[in-house]
């Protein structure tokens, strides 16, 4: 595979699994260019809620706007800039507040592939 | 491990290999924490310019300012929220300019056992 650039308005968002409120994903690199992980973006709109048991290691990069996420040892915040590390085996809870949010994402291995998805 | 929230102040900053100039890498998240990835943070000063023979799956996510990006097949430019995505086996010359540039990065697998780093 070669180096390539991913930008935002090359994903094609649709409703994450696990909800059918609007939070959204959209991958640009998966299990079809055969490398060993999956990126993409997320869309969030305010006020949502995904609770995840997580399948794959998920790092998550908050671009513009703000999550929270609900751990079994307290919640976590982040604003623009900051990343949630998510490992496999965990369970969280992610919240938008007011702000829609914009999120990049990388997991390993392929979450799809491991969620029955794609 | 639990899940956490990584934040660039908490990166300690060190020079990053193959190169004198003023790059700078801290991960938040390695080998030593004994997932499958790791992720920091660079800080690149202005006109720095860096080759890169993958050795690992580089994701780098550009946080503030800009980088190019020399392949083989031409030159990529990322911006602000732009993803430049470098699969293992590949070579690429990174470059800033006018501006201090941010980046988070996520590497599968450990890029400092890759290279017999840390």
């Amino acid at each position: 595979m070669k180096v390539r650039k991913l930008t935002r308005t090359d994903a094609r968002f649709e409703r994450s699994p696990g909800q059918d409120g609007e939070i959204y994903s959209g991958n640009l690199v998966d299990q079809r260019d055969g490398g060993p992980v999956t990126i993409g973006y997320g869309r969030w709109l305010p006020h949502q809620r995904l609770k995840v048991e997580l399948v794959v290691h998920d790092t998550m990069i908050v671009l513009e706007g703000e999550v929270w996420a609900d751990t079994p040892d307290g919640t976590l915040h982040a604003g623009p800039g900051d990343i949630v590390y998510m490992p496999e085996g965990e369970t969280v809870t992610i919240r938008t507040g007011e702000c829609e949010t914009i999120t990049a994402y990388v997991t390993y291995p392929h979450w799809q592939v491991a969620e029955g998805g794609a």
